[in-house]
């Protein structure tokens, strides 16, 4: 990989973005975001094997910040504290530089029934990256199934809030918010 | 509609997964579906748009009968008893005669990754139909939101079960089984 790639790769996210929100996601080319980005097609095609899959950017990285946080936390780590700990890993994929994306890409999966589907599939393979990770560190099947699924459901809603937010709040911030929430909630479940 | 429609679908519906399981997803046609059932491929239409859509059949049934579950459990139900009325109420669509399409399904799921696209779409929608149930009986948004995803776990992990089981146990009780480990795993996440 040359020097000059994630940069590529992150203007190509950026003008796919950015056409979907003006002219609607069914009617971008791949050509068309190349071009936005003044990049050629094949270009396009050695980071993306189609315009959709713009959508799961980052999926890679972030489930192995996921994993990484996991592995990584104290030994006397409750089933949340591992999870939070795989937030706090995961948070330094949202820099602030990016909070704009988050804004447009919700925009764009409102308005494209692929695109939700798309996005259902990432928050499936999320939770199935974090089961794993918890499962390594000895937790039964269950309880790893379950803290995940609350773990991305946390991720979820920090992702949505921050890409809402107006202030420069640190995504770490938010996350760690956003999973005490889902705790004391879950504190009153019963 | 007529009389013979609800048995014409599930005919449908069982070609579709003996042809998935016998020469694959990718390479079953919709005429090739209609033919096994004894049907047209016209009347496949106007059950399914295509193919892929013969996994989400029943899906509105199910959402109904978790809305239908949750808004007629009793006043003093806490959040995970309403869930707990809403699986109850989803298993009378889990009759003994269509533990094989379960099975089915998952192996089909297995091998196409266009299916488990729609299966994640599914499994989204039915947490969004809970959650909003919930939401209905005046549970907050994060309270209605993580009993949801339970609620959807426990259902998913009763089904593949279910699917598995060897005996005649019902659905029902999988089902309360199933969500029975899950809120005492969730008594221990801390």
């Amino acid at each position: 990989m040359s020097r000059w790639e994630p940069e590529a790769r992150e203007r190509l996210v950026r003008a796919a973005l950015d056409l979907f929100a003006d002219q609607g996601y069914d009617r971008t080319t791949v050509a068309e975001i190349a071009e936005r980005a003044g990049l050629t097609k094949s270009t396009f095609f050695r980071y993306f094997p189609d315009k959709r899959e713009v959508l799961a950017a980052g999926q890679d990285t972030l489930c192995k910040l996921i994993e990484e946080g996991i592995a990584t936390a104290p030994t006397s780590a409750t089933p949340l504290d591992a999870v939070e700990a795989a937030l706090d890993a995961a948070s330094t994929a949202f820099i602030p530089e990016r909070r704009d994306l988050g804004k447009k890409m919700y925009a764009a999966i409102a308005t494209s029934s692929e695109l939700q589907e798309r996005d259902a599939l990432k928050r499936l393979e999320l939770a199935n990256a974090m089961e794993r990770a918890l499962e390594n560190r000895g937790f039964d099947e269950t309880t790893a199934s379950l803290a995940a699924e609350l773990g991305i459901l946390a991720l979820k809603r920090a992702q949505r809030n921050w890409s809402k937010s107006t202030n420069s709040t640190a995504f770490r911030d938010i996350a760690r918010q956003s999973l005490q929430e889902l705790r004391a909630a879950n504190a009153k479940l019963s």
